[in-house]
């Protein structure tokens, strides 16, 4: 049995460190499962696909109880009478996403006594203490690759807007004005100008692909250099330095996962390095950013605009900073939750859930612990 | 002097027409030249690149100045009284945008005894009377290919913003809320889907070029098909009959220029050949659309979204229904008007001016009335 192994073998690997052993509950039929999303209400209704909602859960349900285990599906998951809490403690299986995280801290693990397994419905397990699961010999695992296209379609979506000024304009309609100088004097085309992605991974390259026809000058930043062909096919060049690379980009796309390396990364400083009137996309996460830095960024018109879909923490409160800056085109965390998007991380979700009932292994590249180890990317 | 052939030649053409004969004036340093921008008012000196206002001019005042042509700019346009109205009878040359247009009536034009060059700044000259300005031996020219490229961005921008749903999440943003699933029940990847442009010109064959890494189903309707090489480069599917395609296509972009033949072309019966909860972007003309037939539309849900910045009349006075449909993303009229689009037309200008003033002709594709012919489009 996988998981089973998985648990032993971080035992094993942990041995010397403060780990909590347990005893993997792998009998058929057993399984208590928790799923944590985001409530659809009367939008549930609107559209049969729209699976990723409290309300379908995954659309698992009937697959789960006809195999005899159990299916608690909440949205509610924050403070000590949450839903989610009555359960933390004799629960196996516990689904999150990161539109509507559920903060698996080092204290819900500690209680979570059966727990064995944590999968991230989406990709990104940051709401989720990695050291922590590890420590404890869980499993965590994501649906590494469900949305990729979906966050890169959508950071493109974004580049325009901001670069295209596209706010200002949609602002007038709707206040039934027509001014179309008070766009035009920072509208720009993207053709001809540097984007530079901070991280191309699997979000970063399709990001990269699809700005190709645009006919930019494309940067990348990251930990390797791609190999020379695929460098060639996707048309960008590799800056080894970041910071060597802010100043030369009109547009810098975030495309990192967080971690204990990124968290803050674009603070004051570095912000202050990117080239005076550049935008900056984000749709990786929030916590990378110093969130008054690039509030004051905005207002002093050093970044001349701000876009994207994550913040810190989520939902975002009434009065965090950006809801009200000049020049920003927030939303809150969508990007991977489309219809598209939820299909393909429910089937990931359930091949996953199929296969730790089975005992096989997950897809490789879907592991962000296994047996104690973090990915490369968290270490 | 091309001019005067040109209107010597429309004269010939036009014989038995009931056609105005002009005399050229071509002497050198006798020209007055009047333009109609709209005005910048305070953001004229935030961008020194801003040329295409009022203010600015295009740039080129001091080299018509220099060479003794008298340069009259305006943004009042319309009435009786108005200033174009008053150098209407002695202009020789009037130079007009698409994004503050002055309607150039056949009542003007017969006003306008010393008129020999109508010059677009931009491209569409459909707010000029173009049968008006042949029969009278005049010549219309557009900068053309200026902007083809800002259009085109701007368009795939608009695609995005519908098929994703992300104006209600932008204004969950600015309005203090956080609900993931009012967003993400109609929004979607633009991966996989049926993208049909009516009309595949220097525009279209651009959008779809852009299109092509996010592995769409591209469809085109145009009165000819591409060349096979061009074609498979592009990747797009000649559609000979638009109501056959109108059925396939989850996304439709109108491509065309507004002539008599696509004036109204989607009026409510065509409308409703569409897919239901299919998105139209229309940043070609406004008048291409039944006005009415659009709001419908998008009110009963038939269409899902519609996104453009071209109106009929412009400016959109206030009650214009666009402004209220549900799941508009409209904006005043500026996908053309970039800062580079805006240098690119001002160069564009200045290029046919000079030629104009030398008795040269102008590049043969930016010619929409020459030798009182129209361009094939527009017959």
């Amino acid at each position: 049995m996988a998981m089973r192994k998985v648990a032993e073998s971080a035992i094993r690997t942990l041995g010397s460190r403060s780990c909590q052993s347990r005893q993997l509950h792998a009998t058929p039929g057993s399984k208590k499962i928790v799923g944590v999303f985001y409530k659809a209400r009367e939008h549930a209704e609107k559209n049969p696909n729209f699976v990723g909602c409290v309300e379908r859960g995954l659309g698992i349900r009937e697959w789960l109880e006809s195999q005899g285990h159990k299916y608690i599906v909440t949205d509610d998951k924050e403070g000590p009478n949450c839903e989610l809490e009555k359960h933390i403690s004799d629960m196996h299986v516990l689904i999150t996403t990161p539109f509507h995280p559920a903060y698996v801290t080092e204290e819900r693990i500690k209680k979570a006594k059966n727990l064995e397994l944590l999968l991230t419905a989406g990709i990104g397990s940051d709401h989720i203490d990695l050291n922590a699961a590890a420590n404890a010999g869980l499993t965590v695992a994501e649906v590494t690759g469900s949305n990729v296209v979906s966050v890169a379609e959508d950071e493109l979506m974004r580049v325009l807007i901001l670069v295209r000024n596209f706010l200002p304009g949609y602002h007038q309609v709707i206040n039934g004005e027509w001014d179309v100088a008070a766009i035009a004097h920072r509208a720009y085309d993207l053709e001809g100008k540097t984007v530079g992605t901070v991280g191309a991974g699997r979000i970063g390259k399709r990001l990269l692909q699809r700005l190709k026809p645009f006919n930019c000058n494309l940067l990348y930043h990251d930990r390797l250099q791609m190999e020379p062909e695929l460098e060639k096919q996707i048309g960008a060049k590799f800056e080894e330095d970041l910071d060597a690379m802010l100043p030369k980009c009109d547009v810098i796309v975030i495309n990192t996962p967080l971690t204990e390396k990124t968290r803050g990364l674009f603070d004051k400083e570095r912000i202050a390095k990117c080239k005076k009137g550049a935008v900056i996309v984000n749709n990786a996460r929030g916590a990378i950013m110093d969130t008054q830095a690039v509030a004051d960024a905005c207002s002093s018109g050093h970044i001349a605009g701000y876009s994207g879909d994550v913040w810190y923490p989520q939902p975002a409160p009434k009065d965090h900073p950006w809801r009200y800056m000049p020049n920003q085109a927030m939303t809150p965390h969508i990007s991977g939750t489309t219809i598209d998007a939820q299909l393909r991380y429910a089937a990931g979700v359930k091949d996953m859930l199929d296969r730790y009932f089975k005992g096989e292994d997950f897809p490789s590249q879907n592991y962000i612990v296994k047996e104690g180890k973090l990915a490369s990317q968290y270490l």
